[in-house]
């Protein structure tokens, strides 16, 4: 296996290439890094050959360049496509954000491997896909789509010419619908927002919302480890999954109360108004994972878990820096 | 009113627009005629002052100047936008198409939309996001979505950027899901592709695929009556409804006889091969109305009787070319 990983310098594609150079296979990859970084690059390079190029994906033209030249030097046999702008709160405000940095790098993607003759790719979609569906636990087949956000909008898109390909140049696809992932390295998110709020102000910590958001959490440990089963156990041509916690999540005030804990001790934290966090927040939701648990797979940590343990390496992450 | 319409000079937007000038709405249009003509700005025309104007929706540029030169002489209260590539074929083979045409004029609108404060959009989504999901009646709420072609994808992005545009800027929006609808100006389609096949060869019709494809129609005249009906009654900030008859539908071959039978009786019909007219194409599909009904529309004519209706339509149509 020769696997192209696009955003490998952010915070899944470090994990996710350095388990896939841990079991032996052949890992290149491209980032513009613009949330992922040249540290992460060299914690990569620590577990194998690694073949890294600084390329920005929504330059199709630069794109096409550097891809050729990979393709040529070591034939790329799937894609895994997990570049796209994480600042869900930024694409709301400039729609321009996820059009370019979300969609476009998908749509260029398919592009190139259509051109090169690559036929596989596997998708980081998200949880964003479904919007708002209140209470709703979410199934892989749960309608309607309508998402709150442009993130959600541009990951939807994506999906979308991934299953046409699927009807013209494209063998096989597998789009994975992250839940929100805690772990490190950490370049966004709730816990690296509390934690460095936190060391900027000790005595107070002040969260967006209510506090009441209440989601479930991967560790991203887990998450690679789901994406490398499912990549291997599932039979469809077009694969899709959630991939999460089966539990009730936890919410925002949990999560600030536990980083006040091992970050500031006896800080005040103070709340806003309202259930979301910021426009385009999807202030509460639930997977239902009965199709991943059916191929087999289970997290080992509950969401609350999870935080806790991210708390601890994000901790350590930023008195590192 | 003063409804702005994009695609004005296409097929559905010429016969929308005149319904709306009959009931008296000040109406305005942009159309690049790529698949729209000024034969059809003329028929418009004879139904009351319709302000008119060639722009490329998908360049943005363009589209600005035109749009806040007609805003600012005459305030737009809401955009209905039906610009899009029709021919699904041409966004398979290139992908481009649909991207620019069906998504790149959704994402300018909105985004002139916010620029000139214009709160309401009424956009004309697609059967085509639902893709291929076999014997299954589609109702609103039906997932998964995974298109089957560039045109079913950007349908559905076009949808994702509204929902998520009503997050922020926008005040209601409704999507309707359009089913394959025939009448006249007729700028494509099977019925007229046959009619121009039979007059250029009148012995004979050859057609796409074993003509087992089954689909619903519905007529253009119902098709606007049912959009304006909806626009008045509905009362969802997203109001999102499949437009269609409630029927098993009509195959490929019914309508090939009744093409031949009206316009070169005694024709032969040779039929291809496998379920599919082109890569792409939804070989069956049929729609729950249960959410149309219940707000108290229904089509008076049936997927056949549309079909006979606009065949003959079609067939005095070219005859007058």
């Amino acid at each position: 296996m020769s696997i192209f990983i696009t955003g490998v310098a952010g915070f899944v594609g470090t994990n996710l290439a350095a388990a896939m150079l841990k079991r032996g296979d052949k890992v290149s990859g491209f980032d513009n890094l613009s949330l992922g970084s040249a540290r992460n690059v060299e914690a990569i390079r620590r577990h194998g050959a690694f073949d890294f190029e600084v390329v920005d994906l929504a330059d199709v033209d630069a794109y096409r360049r550097a891809l050729r030249a990979l393709h040529a030097r070591s034939p790329v046999t799937e894609v895994w496509h997990l570049a796209a702008s994480s600042d869900i709160a930024a694409g709301v405000a400039d729609a321009g954000v996820d059009l370019r940095d979300t969609f476009m790098t998908t749509y260029n993607t398919l592009l190139l491997m259509k051109e090169l003759g690559i036929g596989t790719i596997v998708f980081a979609s998200s949880s964003a896909v479904y919007g708002d569906l209140g209470e709703r636990k979410l199934s892989e087949d749960t309608g309607p789509l309508f998402p709150i956000s442009n993130y959600g909008a541009m990951k939807l898109a994506s999906e979308g010419v991934i299953s046409a390909a699927l009807e013209s140049h494209l063998q096989r696809a597998f789009v994975f619908r992250f839940p929100n992932v805690a772990g490190v390295p950490a370049t966004h998110g709730v816990i690296l927002d509390f934690v460095r709020k936190l060391r900027a102000s000790p005595g107070n910590l002040d969260v967006l919302g209510d506090g009441s958001q209440r989601k479930s959490y991967l560790h991203v440990d887990e998450l690679v480890d789901a994406m490398l089963f499912v990549r291997s156990r599932a039979r469809e041509r077009l694969g899709y999954y959630n991939i999460g916690a089966d539990d009730e999540g936890v919410t925002v005030h949990f999560i600030a109360q536990q980083v006040v804990q091992l970050v500031a001790p006896g800080a005040r934290i103070t709340f806003g108004q309202g259930s979301k966090g910021w426009v385009g927040d999807v202030p509460k939701f639930a997977y239902a994972t009965d199709k991943l648990s059916k191929l087999g797979w289970r997290p080992t940590l509950s969401s609350a878990e999870a935080i806790r343990k991210a708390i601890g390496q994000i901790a350590e992450q930023e008195r590192a820096r």
